[in-house]
């Protein structure tokens, strides 16, 4: 059994970027990409992806080089999905809500080689990078991304490199790198660009692989789905499904912004089958005259769990709802699998159930809730006891890029641990009672409240701050600062502290409520009682000043 | 991005048998396996593997022994499937319809150090193991798997070990051996057990999981299927979905023989949705009065494509049929992907359609048709031109045991060659247009006609044989022997050749017809001119001795 020998044959690397030839040999006639009046097929967009590639390897790109792009969901972002690991290089999408410190934090730490940026947010690109050369690092090469119907201008001029033109300078024929080792890194996504040690996230191809195999037999997401971009292809490579629409040769149909005339346009000219999305789109689709949809769209949301209201109201329209439950360091991880005899039940006990964040999918080996001490034991599984949701198996990040610190922390007796606090029902389906202790997420982004504490306590004025989580009607929750005065008689201004902090971050970082108290919470241990900064923020209102 | 090594935690072993661990802690309380008046929900069956594991642990067995079984769709083959691993050891599932010299041939090559055998097969198994003690061969562990509400005769005297016995025996919590490498072999299944360099399949941890998933997705198996065991499950382990019912949660509805009324009466007691077979089974199930499916169900079918009349037939009952072809040595590789607009073309060309093969599953990285020699260059994709189909992948076999011949001879240039001809369709579908030369497919069972002329031979009135398909209206096909008689004038008795097959070959292996012929068509090179004969046989009827 033993000398039987792994053959070329019998022992092919598990890699995600695989999709796309096939896409293009079984299903190359059949439509890939739509965006506006633009429309590829597989054999296409396969011939293109090899065109950029090896425009890439010709521009000096090499295997675990990274390349970074800043842009919305057009096809360029789709097709480096392809094309950047098809030059063994390493795609870094970045987050185009992010501000330009952010942005240079990236760059610099992910030692960006080639930077492409579309042109909605080449200001943006032009702040970031002048950000890294004032700090005296490499600055990356640069290329824009324009709409291919729109007249290229002066961005040309500025960024030298030019996304079509590269398209079209590269050789389909030639002959690319091949994957030597499924553990070669496939992507690097930051999940948070503001503080002195970012977390960039490295995926390898195995992991990439399984996890597509896994989101798409968890969602059951049959042939020919029309899939519509309305998550980010920045949130971990839109939750693998860049490479999964390939894998089931779908139609990727691309918008530059979700506007609800638009994503009603996009669902009834291409009938679009499948989305993914943030609770705060159901917003979106919500408001104003939502019209009934012709035929069922089945929604894959995560970041918070809908709520009772939301779901009847979305799926009322003819939107099926399936609740998960993911991270950057794992991809997809659990899925709320939905049992046909809970439909039977009323609204409030169905919704109650879709809370839940669910179970593992395939490609983890296991998921569980744990005591995060040194026996690392399941919580009895009742619903109540609380404990950290961990994770193992080979769909998991590689780990963090260059920080040691992360890495140990994050990875604990044979686990990888979330930060994310919940229970097990004693069905085996698990619930997030209580979000990792430092995030916030504000419509489907996260925000790391460490990293806004660091910024607010720079502020001359403060001299203690905790920021948490408060509820947002549009955003979900949105981060509420408690501040302590350094001088108690003069205070702290709250305006000027939202401006010292737009200054500073990423827009929809910044608090939206600043409160200012005597003293922080603290238990004997003097750990800040964030419990109860939640509990008193539960009842607040955002500021004006921050809305605007 | 090379430096960030592989943990317990993101570096998991890929492994099939993990979805029964994963089963029990989130599908616990669902049933998982029917058979009559025997229900076993998740968790139970868990338990029940991990005691088998641990008893086969105690009984000696160790990593890469070989546990054989020779029995038909019960509960216990279905355990045997993980619990066998689950010991390190490897599970040889044997085909029930091969004779006892068969039999012998496998437990040999194999050196089986258990063996399982349902009561119905212990005749059968008795003679199988006094060839192998005959023959001074070393005669493995026998254990009689009996049905567990049916009283255990005197069968347990001449086997000594019980099956029900064992489960009870193993402890549940005793540590069991964990998977060192994805590589390590899972299975062993035979190709054929007749010739005197047998044909076992090992397959790995990695294929065996990778081919779960990719089975799982090209045919859609969505959570909660009722999956009704008609196919063998010693059929390329039941094309793997002895797996995959465990990584959905679902029913496995397990009966004993494929008779329409059990059939019919499991599909409406249990509500089946799944279920895989053969065209034959199609005959079984439009035998008599087929009642109208109250419910749609999936049926998966290969070997050969089935016919337009019998797809019309089983369509308007209320099955869907999916198309798919695979091989002991790739498990499932090709599947019919239906369109949706297919739908709306006329019966004649949706057969058509279906006929087809079809696109590589996910799981395998590559598949083509290509020309057999140095350059093995892909055929021109218009239907016509024919090739080999040729597969590239992590699900295919790690190779034949002990064989280093076959091994050589299937793994060619960095392909596995089937040994089927097809072509490719201008869409990238494939097509089988003549199967590999040797084989003849018999009611789903596989035939090696170089098997059968070699037997043919060593009768004493044969000078020459060719034995080749043809048509049969309840197996599809069926051997047709070609035979030159040693003496012109004497001639050869048909009926007297087919008693002298009969007491040396597997009953199915049978030819049903004997045509004596003047001399065998040879082209310039000596070769037999096969499509000749099978030109001639296509209008021949099985002869009645056989028929008995």
């Amino acid at each position: 059994m033993d000398k039987l020998p792994k053959r070329p044959a019998n022992y092919v690397p598990l890699n995600p970027v695989g999709f796309l030839p096939r896409a293009s040999a079984v299903y190359g006639a059949r439509t890939s990409v739509v965006y506006g009046r633009l429309k590829f097929t597989w054999r296409q967009t396969h011939e293109r992806c090899r065109r950029l590639a090896a425009a890439l390897v010709s521009l000096g790109v090499r295997k675990n080089d990274v390349v970074s792009v800043l842009a919305p969901n057009v096809p360029a972002t789709y097709e480096m999905h392809f094309a950047v690991p098809m030059a063994a290089a390493v795609l870094n999408a970045i987050n185009t809500r992010l501000d330009a410190k952010a942005v240079a934090v990236i760059l610099r730490h992910a030692q960006a080689k080639v930077f492409f940026v579309d042109y909605e947010y080449v200001r943006l690109a032009h702040d970031a990078l002048q950000i890294v050369a004032d700090a005296g690092a490499p600055v990356p090469l640069v290329a824009v991304i324009d709409d291919i119907d729109r007249p290229t201008g002066v961005r040309l001029g500025l960024f030298k490199l030019e996304y079509e033109a590269l398209v079209r300078k590269g050789d389909p024929a030639a002959e690319l790198p091949s994957l030597e080792d499924e553990w070669d890194a496939v992507a690097l996504n930051y999940t948070s660009g503001t503080t002195s040690a970012p977390k960039g996230v490295v995926y390898s191809h195995r992991g990439a692989y399984l996890n597509t195999m896994g989101q798409l037999l968890s969602w059951g997401v049959g042939n020919e789905p029309v899939y519509l971009w309305t998550l980010p292809m920045f949130h971990c490579n839109g939750w693998t499904l860049t490479w999964g629409v390939a894998a089931r040769g779908g139609v990727n149909v691309c918008i530059r912004e979700n506007r609800a005339a638009d994503l009603y346009r996009a669902i009834s000219d291409y009938g679009v089958t499948h989305m993914c999305c943030a609770p705060v789109v159901f917003n979106i689709l919500l408001a104003g005259q939502a019209p009934r949809l012709a035929a069922p769209v089945h929604v894959l949301t995560g970041g918070a769990p809908p709520t009772a209201a939301l779901l009847d109201r979305v799926e009322r329209i003819g939107f099926k709802v399936t609740h998960s439950y993911g991270l950057t360091e794992a991809g997809p991880a659990l899925a709320c699998e939905w049992r046909h005899q809970w439909d039977l039940l009323p609204l409030a006990e169905r919704s109650h159930l879709k809370a839940r964040q669910g179970v593992s999918i395939l490609s983890l080996a296991d998921a569980n809730v744990v005591v995060d001490d040194d026996t690392m034991s399941n919580v009895p599984r009742d619903g109540k006891s609380l404990g950290e949701i961990a994770l193992r198996g080979s769909s998991l990040m590689k780990g963090y890029l260059k920080n040691l610190e992360a890495n140990e922390k994050a990875f604990k007796g044979g686990w990888f641990m979330t930060g994310d606090v919940g229970v097990v029902h004693p069905d085996g389906y698990m619930e997030i009672k209580d979000r990792s202790k430092d995030v916030i997420i504000s419509g489907g982004e996260n925000i790391c409240s460490k990293d806004l504490e660091y910024t607010l306590l720079q502020h001359p004025a403060v001299a203690d701050a905790a920021v948490v989580a408060m509820p947002h009607p549009h955003w979900g929750e949105t981060p509420c600062a408690f501040l302590v005065a350094r001088d108690k008689a003069a205070g702290v201004c709250e305006d000027e502290v939202i401006a010292f902090c737009r200054e500073r971050m990423s827009r929809f970082m910044v608090p939206r409520k600043v409160v200012v108290i005597d003293a922080l919470p603290r238990n004997a241990l003097g750990k800040v009682e964030k419990v109860k900064l939640r509990d008193a923020a539960r009842n607040l209102v955002p500021s004006t000043v921050a809305r605007l």
